[in-house]
């Protein structure tokens, strides 16, 4: 089962923020991060009373990177160094099929992994909301290690950039930042 | 966030199985695997006819060792040492309620833990069949790097002992397990 | 040799204190430093005067923590998870006399091993005193590496109430308590 | 100075090949082998009567994975997922040419990542050639860890495959390729 | 305390065995190990009889190695490179001497690590004894984890004839040594 | 392959820093820096109008540290507990020797390691600063990981002192150290 792999595939954000393999965060441990951020967040929105569909949200969380099982982590400084920018997007799915071949549910999850990636429903913003909360709260324990490089502190506002139209879309989301951004600046 | 923690808490089991610590696969990555693994069951139970809440199997394996961020993995070499059975679940269950104070969907969230331990619903042996699956192929994985301790060996049949219930009651694990097998024995 | 695992048990301490399992220090490391503290520890209260059994004293040292290769390292964070108190003692003892048996000098092993849980001689006590002195001097190194979260410095601050009445007990300890707490400080 | 870096880049294709990240060669140790396996090729070819400039040949052996310090290691197996065959040199160029901006040397550094890319030197060959070796060097360092996976197999193969040219046109790598095959069948 | 740094300094036998650093014993857990050995075998020896010191005996199996934390672990290859057979041992008191300056007992244990050396004493030659047993035990413990280098073997071979003298000399001795034998070899 | 081992061999000047064995530089990753620096060093000079012959520089900085395949690294700290100080020397040579055996080139590489070691040749200097600044880089690079140990501090001073006749003769040098003193200071 190639999924597996995920274990052993580095995020290759913090290499290059100068935390060594045998301390780097792993594929399947922020796969688990991101759903669980998923659970207390689709939670949180119900308790509010919205409407969002936690299965559908908790799916895509865990599925959201099986394709890197196939082409490894691929590092957002590279994304620059490539002609088109369709690239990545179409070498996970191409990915993402063949690791999906012969499975049971093959179409559900491909349709899944296309929702997150478009962005378009509630549900696939809000994993997107875990995924980018997910990268904070590891950049803190890297903080809390000892890691001071000045690529982590770039690396925290460019993931705070990207969070920006989730802390709009979302209250909890806003205030869970404002909290993470206390702890990372103390 | 405590639950990061469950990046750094490794399996025990494997550890007993002569498994370095640096190697050793840790909480998170195993029980993003089990989630892994449950997600494609309940497809394949679907697709069988047989109704089930994928939801809810999903979530109880996202959460069912979150309790090991406050008191660690208990080994199962130590159960027998233990006066009493109940001892390791009420330790379990006291942590998770302080883990989850003040978190949204609490009691929800315990609902679920005691469901999958409670072993009544389908979806509950469901995922405990997954969580054993994830065992036997972790097992392989370390056999493929090397690890031939006669501990593995026992493991192997240990899990295949306590999967039996659930080859009985699903055709889907009982020919996964036959495949596995093929595979660690080869 | 069931001992030689006590090379792959981490120490749970260091890894709830957001050490990585890949540098977390494991048990033998441990039980090695209590034992070398314990040398430095009797030579200069025998320099005072004192009369105390060192052989008994370091014996116990390398001793104290054998137990965990059958049962891991309990974490000082679940004890208040138990029932009562006394369990984790009764599980260690079950697992040591399994470890012993039908090894030479089981029966004054498995008594070095409650005197030491007695804390009632002085000897005893001393490795106590030796037991939290290397988690001060292993807190440091932790420090000097770049660890700086909160766990730790709540770790610091238990293990100096634990060492308090051996402070009181030992003129030697309390001079290297008052040591290695300006180096943590600084 | 970016080109640190390296030593924490994994080598995806071990990875891939079930070895773990705190185990897997970086692209340092990797770029290192080479430049040794080449300085030794080039040696010998000097014995032999060939004309080859070692000063070429061992400098493009140190750069040749310099652009990995941006985009990280390009696994072998992701390459067919991806579009256009062109995409992974286009992106290797554009880091290696920011990597290089300012340096000293950087056209003369450029024109020999190309000369390396074209394979229409003799010495851009010698250096594919110890590339290759290197892999199969390392291989057999992984099987005497340990590591049986079919992965390395098909690695191992797939290696001696791209060999193919380089053992025909130097008898040097012949000979080498026929001993390391030796070994590893072992 | 420099000792501490015994936690850090790899064995280099094991990694001239093809042993990652990642998973190399280091000093503190051999010496750990040794002691833990030295304690069985002085039981063993009182059981038959025989007299012997136990605290001198397991005193030197803690500190045999001490000299390490200044100097490194001096490679077991490396010895047939020195002009003069001395140099090593001379080296490690002086570094020894270093490390005791101004600690209590230091004469003391200069005279234990110099009985340790001198081989004239029976507590010296069994703690030898140990020091070989416990590189039997984990060259065991390697094969476990899947290690099979030619190097592993050899070094099983020079240690199985460095152990010669003591199987002679202690029963006992002989009687493991045959055990283990059997193991390594299965 | 001999050569191969040093990717397994920790430099030991980390080690007593307090960076675990893990996270250690080893041989070939400092090597392949090494060889790196004096790229762009030689580069430099070339463009400053030096005669510099960049073939003999490159190549004595891949097999500076060759002979620590045979005798590991021997600790800097170790130095002045030797009774000559020819000892580390001779041993190396005769490691080299050994390890070269039979190899193509032999006495050209013995020659390029004895001018290495004899520092007479514009060539030999510029490798040692090369070494030298390499040091400082990784310090950078351990600082940026959190380790703030005062043995890194005066690594740090003796490492700028070592350096100081090569700032002198080379203005490159010079710039370079003020530029990492900065970096590190701050």
């Amino acid at each position: 089962m190639k999924l597996n792999r995920l274990k052993l595939i580095p995020r290759t954000g913090w290499l290059f923020c100068n935390v060594s393999p045998a301390n780097a965060e792993d594929v399947a441990q922020h796969s688990f991060e991101v759903a669980t951020i998923t659970m207390f967040l689709t939670d949180e929105l119900i308790l509010e009373g919205k409407k969002i569909d936690s299965r559908r949200a908790i799916s895509m969380a865990i599925l959201h990177d099986w394709a890197e099982a196939e082409v490894a982590d691929f590092p957002y400084t590279a994304l620059k160094h490539l002609k088109s920018s369709g690239v990545k997007q179409h070498m996970e799915r191409s990915a993402l099929e063949e690791l999906l071949h012969g499975m049971p549910g093959k179409e559900k999850k491909l349709a899944l992994w296309k929702e997150y990636n478009d962005k378009k429903t509630c549900e696939s913003r809000l994993v997107h909301a875990a995924d980018y909360l997910s990268v904070l709260v590891q950049a803190i324990k890297y903080r809390e290690q000892g890691v001071c490089s000045k690529e982590l502190d770039e690396l925290w506002k460019a993931v705070k950039r990207d969070l920006a139209p989730y802390v709009k879309e979302f209250k909890i989301v806003d205030k869970l930042v404002r909290e993470l951004n206390t702890i990372f600046s103390a």
